[in-house]
């Protein structure tokens, strides 16, 4: 495989041509004449789990899609898709295979590591932890006190959290309607103490199942909160060791350790942000929701990344997704992306693409460690429709400044319980809504007052479907970790370290030890009365 | 007054100069040289609610300094702060008075319209639904079956919903812990049904009290709530007349309707994303931890506003944290900017935030319908530390882009329970963080391996306190309010409308009326099934 610099490819050099001049910040493309109902109908790419990618209001011709497919070709993106699902080392910071994928499937030859299957392990684990939590859910396994358990508190942060927290909330509605939902999903993850000491006086902690998430078992904050739990757990007289379970990898401290319950193994080879279809995510789902749900989550991811195997990028939509965020970035200039989803169940799903985004490619060196010249990662932020409407929505319709918009809506509610108004249900005003703003973005409208006058030419895409359940979740979540992969294929970067959060690490320690060696550190700290 | 705009006044020249060659992204201000411990301690403003304002680590030196000073007193902007507060035309898109400020306090004149004294009204407002509250707490007014209100529930959307959300998630810890909570809080916004759906089914609605928030009465996402949450109330049996209150302008048609308990008002004066500290976040602030605390909450925003008339630059809070944002934005070429509480209770404080600044400042025209040539509001997002540590910082100290960062924190947590670990406690640990990222972001740390190189020169600044409480929370509140009018001055435009709201609510009518008489958009409505 070759890895070359973005600004060092043929393709780079063909798009440059079709921007026009260099750092302009608005596209000629014409949105008002472009966005017609046939484009509408014809940009669109069948998804995974029932949802479709459609692309038509976003700024690209022909000239350029070809453009597109040649960077894709000439990146050799899908080889390198291919070569790190078969565990190529991908993430060559810390030199280790990068295995999210095989946590859903098989998508080529097995991976062996020193002698070992590692699709079994995680197929392994699976088992194990399904297991666990049917036996949680049917009373077999019980807290000290003998009551069965109705509450799941996640303690983990970051890819610990996040993802798991997004795919719980995403979920929660559908699993109480199918009659699948049998315990409360709550998370602590900030060190602040308030947030352990509101979460724990929130539930019945005789009725409390504790999942203690943390890959290396050295985490700061997960530790803490570990302890504040415990201590909580012995002033009510209930043995810890009944009340809490580990996901951790089998080189931490906290493996094989009998003061929990059970543990569930992940390793090296599954990043935090990409660790929602492991048992980091797979422990919480399967207690709340039951391991028949947790694995229709995982088939969905599972087609999803077949899927985006698919080397003609008009059929492929995590890697379409991917190349025109490249040119919105690189060629266009728009500084950041709103992800808005036309769906409450998805509130924090925003939160979570955050991480998995600005955390794998907000990077400035390529793969090798040298210094790119070209913007990378954007800023990534989003808050579900139609709430955002009536809020951040001026900006990006009238602001100085264009945000490409990444739009999220499905056919049908997970409740199914509405109300007619006006002589239409709220689904429809919800989706009525969320048409109404993609044409109202894409094509603007004129007006005498140019205060009222909406200049258009905001890009947007859409991914839609009939309803949010397990599979189009899955889905949901593996297009947007494939598009990430292929943009850091593209920018030539390591999607998969994160070394931008050491430094932070470093002077938090030195300050908790009181060894400074920084008067500006030092001053900061007294600010703070530490 | 005088009305120019930015790029027309003698200050934009001086910056300009200040700012060496056009475009550039990376300041030359030597962070790693000049953020001493002196600075430190100098760069510091006291604020109301005994909050500081810490700008050592924003990339300004004397010279900057004085062309802000040239630039505030160019723009006039104490004059037209003065003149906003006693009631000047400042939202000139709909030709109304400005009058958050009078909510908390009487900064000057008193304020007649139709000759009636607004400070007046809005005082006796606050005294009505200060009653009614306690009513409702000591159990004086009672659900329809009898039974004491134990929740309250807020119906609406935007700032009827964003900012007192985000108050009462602020303040809840603190309530507890002072034993001044008697209700819990809950918010109903989306028009998703499955937003209503799972807030119906978490509560007892024979002890849930609604508050319904729309200031025109019309608000298509409130209606069609309010109706749903009526049609549960009657199918529970109960007479939804004695579990409603509204909040609403006098001449809405939600005004003095006997199908509420009882009706409080707010005027076209208060604008929806200013409205928390009107009665459109107090009645259930009010409702939730009492009237005194409602009360201590004003008065921490009313001694803010009082401080913020200040005309030093330097003793001003607000109006540095302003202009210095305007030297970021229009000199330094950012795009954006993160806020990031270290505080657990102000997770949806940048929410809040996100449409106060977005709605207000992001405009293409100036206050007089002419397009700008400069930038205007950026991109506002957050999450609260330390888990935004372990999601987006790697960009923000790694990614090609520069994100200047306003960080919150303080001395103590709102519970006080606490944890020792490691010889330290985790509100210890928190607070070493937020200081460790401070000077990570700013001074940066040099490598032999890029990949682990730091480059530094990420401005940020810091408010603290002693700890988050009401007075504290008031002061917080306003002084963001505060720097978005500033910076709506300097950019000569007018903060307080959002035309770019109007057309996606026209398009959206048209599609519930099936007469679109558009293509695009009826291609669009047939994808999501309407």
């Amino acid at each position: 495989m070759n890895y070359t610099d973005f600004d060092n490819t043929v393709a780079w050099k063909k798009l440059k041509a079709l921007s026009g001049e260099a750092g302009q910040k608005h596209t000629h493309f014409d949105f008002a004449a472009k966005l017609t109902a046939e484009r509408i109908k014809n940009c669109t790419i069948p998804m995974a789990g029932d949802l479709y990618y459609n692309w038509a209001a976003r700024p690209v011709d022909e000239p350029i899609l070809e453009a597109l497919q040649s960077l894709a070709d000439e990146q050799e993106v899908i080889v390198k898709y291919q070569a790190l699902a078969e565990g190529e080392i991908m993430n060559t910071g810390e030199k280790r295979r990068v295995l999210h994928h095989l946590l859903r499937g098989q998508l080529g030859k097995p991976v062996i590591h020193e002698g070992k299957d590692l699709g079994e392990f995680y197929r392994n684990e699976l088992k194990r932890f399904s297991g666990f939590a049917e036996a949680v859910r049917s009373g077999a396994i019980c807290g000290a006190s003998g009551k069965t358990f109705r509450n799941a508190v996640q303690i983990g942060i970051g890819g610990s959290d996040l993802g798991p927290r997004a795919m719980c909330l995403a979920l929660d509605n559908w699993a109480v309607k199918k009659g699948k939902k049998k315990l409360d999903a709550f998370f602590i993850s900030n060190v602040d103490p308030d947030d352990a000491s509101a979460v724990i006086s929130s539930v019945d902690l005789s009725q409390t199942i504790f999942v203690l998430v943390s890959k290396s078992g050295t985490t700061q904050e997960t530790l803490a909160n570990e302890l504040f739990v415990k201590d909580k757990l012995a002033k009510a007289g209930l043995d810890s060791g009944k009340h809490m379970v580990a996901v951790t990898s089998e080189t931490s401290p906290l493996a094989r350790n009998p003061a929990y319950l059970d543990s569930f193994y992940i390793d090296d080879f599954i990043g935090g942000r990409y660790s929602s279809t492991s048992a980091a995510g797979g422990v919480i789902l399967s207690l709340a929701f039951g391991p028949e749900v947790f694995a229709e989550f995982l088939a969905g991811a599972r087609d999803a990344d077949r899927g985006t195997l698919e080397k003609d990028i008009q059929k492929n939509a995590a890697l379409l997704d991917a190349l025109i965020g490249v040119w919105e970035r690189n060629f266009l200039g728009y500084p950041g992306t709103a992800v808005l989803p036309y769906s409450q169940a998805l509130s924090r799903f925003p939160a979570h693409l955050q991480q998995l985004d600005m955390e794998s490619n907000g990077k400035r060196v390529n793969r090798f460690g040298v210094e790119l010249k070209y913007a990378t990662g954007p800023v990534v932020f989003g808050e579900p429709g139609t709430n955002g409407q009536h809020s951040f929505y001026q900006m990006l319709h009238q602001g100085t400044d264009i945000v490409p918009l990444q739009f999220v809506g499905f056919q049908n509610s997970q409740c199914g319980d509405d109300v007619e108004v006006d002589g239409s249900i709220s689904q429809t005003k919800l989706k009525a809504n969320l048409a109404a703003q993609i044409v109202a973005f894409a094509k603007g409208k004129n007006d005498g007052d140019k205060n009222k006058l909406f200049p258009g030419g905001r890009p947007s895409s859409l991914i839609h479907g009939k309803e949010l359940n397990p599979a189009a979740l899955g889905s949901l979540l593996a297009h947007f970790e494939n598009k990430v992969m292929f943009q850091g294929f593209v920018w030539n970067l390591n999607s998969f370290d994160q070394e931008g959060v050491q430094l932070g690490k470093i002077l938090t320690r030195k300050v908790l030890a009181g060894n400074s060696e920084d008067s500006a550190l030092d001053a900061y700290s007294a600010l703070l009365g530490i």
